[in-house]
């Protein structure tokens, strides 16, 4: 009998497995008004702008307690105009969150809906940018964490450049881990948390934005403590965040960004993710599995895998099986099929991709699902 | 020379001073859809519950992401009446700030405002209440921190409760630490966070609210991630935080409930708070310093000490001088005299106060202060 593992890996897109260093500085408890911990948020902002590559005199990065949502909250109300109107580009949960924000505070948006996984096409775009003059921004999904998409960044962002408009990026699940360049790619606001990529623990998000914008953004919060110009200008004038910052959560992600530097910072990390994505959707072929997007939209995330449709597999079973031997997985976010999804982020290699697999392989002979290979296994 | 100590103790309303323990509970990574974190979540909301002696089939606990004033925004937007109007009793920043959270989401609101440290009178609210029948709710501050008074919650809420208007209750700094009974004082609804009384680390609040105003509160929210109904319900349903939780911060307050109960729950913390203060008050007075409060009106979470006339005395050369002993104590807040607050929560106990009282006298020899005993510490 297999005993239950005490630590399991978490193959999810975050929270996610971190490294043992980056824990460990949480054994210290900080003043949230101390100078000490001060120096901590600054090197923190700087640091994500230059792995952003974005120019400290033209961006800042504005940090906000909470989870991503809370953080695509504060941007959405700093950065759009409220007499304007977004383009909410949608191919998942996390499009459909941005609408639902707008509709919550009442700013006017419309949709390119594509549904559970298909990308936005940039000619789209551009024609609805045409049609209606009245867009002042367009809101993209980087990667759309509900299927693993990776949806074409750097297209898009040269057709709402060349529109004029302003582009606000939900990079929560890429950053750190994907090559983003401010300074190749016109994005106006990026917005990742702690807890992705960059393998933090979770507790706050953060806003990279265009300094323009941000004061443009003073007073059109609908929300004090989301109020991102004001968190912007406190931390500007005190060095402090305005309201309690999670200070344990803080420490740990300035710990994890030496660690991403180490791995030779978001290069390196992205190389590190790809080959367990690689590991990962070759060896879920061989077993028989499918990967619900073609190899070109795969991101080095997250990958979906279709539920097999032998009727002896239980998604709830199948995670049961895995979580006795180690691993948690995530259940799938499609409207339309059954699905699952599997992580590729976090502090876990290649190994652990090997082991995962010949749980998966044990899961199934216990729920007698039987499968055929997949032929781009081979 | 004294060598900079490296973990100082924090003499403050919180972040505090937290256990190892507690701290140590970080070390390792949760699924935030897991059963197991899910165990967690219901297990602390219980246990809230139980510490406020709150019925169980007639409150709440709803955790929010992010700071304490997350959860007072979310508190108010959920049980305050668009229609209706709030009477914010202030004495301080956080009945303040509870008015500018009410302005931000448009709500109307009278104010009671005592200035810095005076405590509302119960008659002075009755006559309030009976002059403007469109109040529909009262906001109390239990102990306004920005002093550390202790307001008149029982006899403020016996008023409240005689006109049939609903009382919502910051407990911010000190439920855990000063008996608050749900059963016995009538309380509509108390907001408080993980990192103050019960001494867990920064990351959440929560809210214990009246299940009839919950349900009340369903579509009222101006923010979707504040929204305390929507997040509730997702809660009750899935038993999953709606959005990604602050999963070491949560399992680490499990931690700081245990141990809160080891130490005799409510009152066996109130006991080592009330020694704390008292050793700090007649410490301070012998060495010359005197309290805003009188002894009536002084909570055991922290006091204010004016700052002593002489020139000599400067507060940032002060605190640099504690720091380097290793001691973080907090700035006054108050608008009309000069002050300093110290904290008497967290993990420390009367030896602490002991060695914070040698640093403080050692720190005034420093900057060449000399001061007069206050006659009341003989
Ligand atoms: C792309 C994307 N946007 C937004 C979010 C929301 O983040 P949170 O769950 O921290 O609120 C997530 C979470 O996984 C995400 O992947
Ligand atoms: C009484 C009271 N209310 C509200 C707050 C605000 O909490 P936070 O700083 O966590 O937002 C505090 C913080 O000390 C407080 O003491």
């Amino acid at each position: 009998m297999i005993e239950q593992i005490k630590e399991p890996y978490l193959l999810t897109p975050g929270p996610l497995t971190t490294s043992h260093a980056t824990k460990a500085t949480m054994l210290r408890d900080w003043g949230s008004w101390d100078d000490d911990f001060n120096s901590v948020t600054a090197d923190i902002r700087t640091q994500l702008l230059a792995m952003a590559e974005a120019a400290s005199d033209e961006y800042a990065c504005v940090p906000m307690q909470g989870s991503g949502t809370f953080a695509v909250e504060s941007a959405l109300a700093c950065a759009t105009d409220p007499s304007g109107k977004v383009l909410v580009l949608m191919n998942g949960a996390y499009g459909k969150r941005a609408a639902q924000l707008l509709d919550m505070m009442g700013r006017r948006y419309v949709t390119l809906d594509k549904g559970d996984y298909l990308p936005p096409q940039p000619q789209e775009v551009a024609a609805l940018l045409r049609q209606d003059s009245e867009i002042t921004a367009v809101f993209l999904v980087h990667c759309e964490t509900s299927s693993g998409i990776l949806n074409p960044l750097d297209v898009i962002a040269e057709v709402v450049s060349a529109h004029g408009k302003t582009l606000i990026v939900d990079a929560m699940s890429s950053f750190g881990g994907i090559p983003i360049s401010l300074a190749k790619t016109p994005i106006d606001v990026l917005i990742s948390s702690a807890n992705k990529c960059i393998e933090g623990v979770p507790g706050f998000g953060f806003v990279i934005i265009r300094q323009t914008l941000l004061a443009a953004g003073k007073g059109r919060a609908h929300s004090l403590s989301l109020d991102l110009h004001a968190q912007w200008d406190y931390m500007e004038r005190t060095g402090q965040w305005r309201f309690t910052p999670p200070t344990h959560t803080v420490v740990a992600f300035q710990a994890a960004l030496v660690q991403h530097r180490e791995e030779g910072g978001v290069p390196g990390r992205c190389a590190r993710y790809t080959r367990n994505r690689d590991a990962l959707v070759k060896g879920m072929r061989a077993l028989g599995f499918s990967t619900l997007l073609e190899d070109e939209w795969l991101s080095p995330i997250i990958t979906t895998f279709l539920s097999p449709t032998d009727p002896a597999f239980e998604f709830d079973t199948f995670y049961a099986a895995l979580k006795m031997r180690g691993f948690l997985i995530y259940p799938g976010k499609l409207t339309e099929v059954e699905s699952f999804r599997i992580g590729c982020i976090g502090q876990l290699g290649i190994t652990v991709i090997a082991l995962l697999l010949s749980a998966i392989r044990e899961a199934l002979a216990d729920m007698d699902v039987s499968l055929t290979a997949d032929p781009r296994s081979a």
